[in-house]
């Protein structure tokens, strides 16, 4: 397919999902400073899943830039990648609403869960499709991304395991992990990850 | 006219139809599982469309990268086209809250039927166009798409007029085969259909 | 400028315009077909300003296609013009709402004039800076422009000025004659408008 | 980084934010002028944050322009830039609806003087990666431009610190002082401002 109108589609996609979590801000009834400081918890919820799309996006950006071929496949597993961060405004809107509480940050967390599979996914299929071309270089450049390697691994499992327990005793440990996994993941990326057009 | 610029235009309204009908996930008032486990029946249709604007989106974009030229006639059936997409957030969000109830899952019939109907004349005015202009080999190859063989026969009207009474007796049939539908479309495409750009 | 960069960013502000109107349409609070015929008199409001959004989209299209030179003065008209479609939702929201009364039927004029007027001046800065550059024939295929002619003449004031007098006596003959000057406007082109890319 | 994905999706989110404002426009219940007059106030909010945006865009054009790359770190400094923009639709609600009022003037100029900040680092941050890569004449041209010169100097910091004790006499300055700067920023520019592709 024209690799760049599926880019281009999905950067819509992906920036319109990132922009619209701003319409859950309510414009405040009061014009005390009260007003605006109640939206903190939403702030702070709508701020880690602003990261969170931008770090995706980045990711997806340096897959793109490298995949030979975006084959049918890989549309449609690319379908359910942005399927499952389109939920993304949904469950910030309801840990921002109800951060002390289990149920939103179980729910945070498991569309977390949800977008990973779909971008691990979606990794795999683009390195099977570069090795299928002959693009074995490519194949093991995708394949040395360290989110990849980090969501693809046992780590992750015992990280999520840990946070299932942490939840139970301290609700908002979903968010603030979650927040640590993401700054990890926007720190650490393979050198050549911003030289690649 | 300048075909890029009328598919990044064609893009930008399908990826906002597409990611706005987020917006009618409710955010919930209960901190319980019971809160999202409410958004049961909207998740269930909004998946469906989500699915039928992709879908739809693959097609138009095997076809309008085949298209020799965008003629004022085409432009004009891609709006029609884009219109009958553009009340699909409201389909979706009235059969999402009232599944089992028949004027909800007729209206998102219609919807569909308008929207085959805006399909079926954009591919054939593409073909004409093509025609028109000597390339013979890509009116051909539109002409063979799956989808376009489907809505264009006594199948897909056969179809129609037996999903209408079905949904007499239970309506949620106009979304269950919506949804065959769509999956039927999005399996079979011709074998190309990812190999042009 | 970068032409192709202010086009993309000009189209990505009108199809988010065009699109969110859809936002105006109320999920039915019942499942009875008198839920959705509510949406009726909305409904043909929303269906004129999607045509109104086209037709100013087409003429731009083309005069962007042509224009030599995007300059700081055509950023600037070009945004006056964005900014008057950008107040359309609200027009057509109100007058969708209340059709039969006056005040909603002149503003939704007053806001098709602010764009007429915004459009005009930028179809003569672009001709100003063709001539400017050298390119006259460019100049005077722009000012040959049938949308451009008639809102430059005096039969655009007459029409305004019987308009005006008829909404007096019966309101929704604001939203017809827009609707007819805009169904004008869409077939009258010049002939080589679908011709430049 | 492929500097025209970069900037097609910072486009994206720029051009979403500024248009969803539209959306703080609620549908008049009445259909008298005194419904549509009384948006005033938020109509006037509205004007100075689209000006805002577009001032910021052009700015952001000529810059993106000129960068001979996009590193990892101009594109996390990008996105707070576009994080501080995405609040713009919540301060120019809250604004908009209390005009008269401290609070959320401060707010607003709160949310300007962030975006100051993220503009002027991206802003060094360019200039720092062109002198890296031996294009010394980009890293002084875009330091040469008026708006970054205004933001990165005293004359800036007196401007605020009169603004914030004007706040404190008449709240509206917040507004119309924001309003003057955009303005300033709007008209001064560099000679090839716009001669930039």
């Amino acid at each position: 397919m024209d690799k760049s109108r599926v880019a281009a589609f999905t950067d819509a996609v992906v920036a319109i999902i990132m922009t619209i979590m701003v319409l859950e801000f309510k414009t405040p009834e009061t014009y005390n400073w009260s007003g605006i400081l109640d939206e903190g918890t939403y702030f702070f919820a709508y701020a880690i899943s602003f990261l969170f799309i931008l770090v995706a996006w980045y990711n997806h950006h340096y897959m793109f830039a490298l995949a030979p071929r975006i084959t049918k496949r890989i549309f449609w597993i690319n379908n359910a990648w942005l399927f499952s961060m389109s939920i993304i405004p949904v469950s910030t809107a309801w840990v921002g609403k109800f951060m002390m509480n289990k149920a939103p940050e179980y729910f945070y967390l498991i569309i977390f869960l949800f977008w990973s599979l779909a971008y691990e996914s979606l990794t795999k299929e683009i390195i099977k499709a570069s090795k299928a071309s002959g693009h074995k270089e490519i194949a093991k450049k995708i394949a040395s991304m360290p989110p990849y390697r980090l969501l693809n691994s046992w780590r992750s499992l015992i990280l999520y395991a840990v946070v299932l327990v942490m939840i139970q005793y301290f609700p908002p440990m979903g968010l603030l992990v979650t927040l640590a996994e993401l700054l990890y993941m926007a720190f650490h990326t393979t050198d050549d990850s911003d030289q690649i057009a």
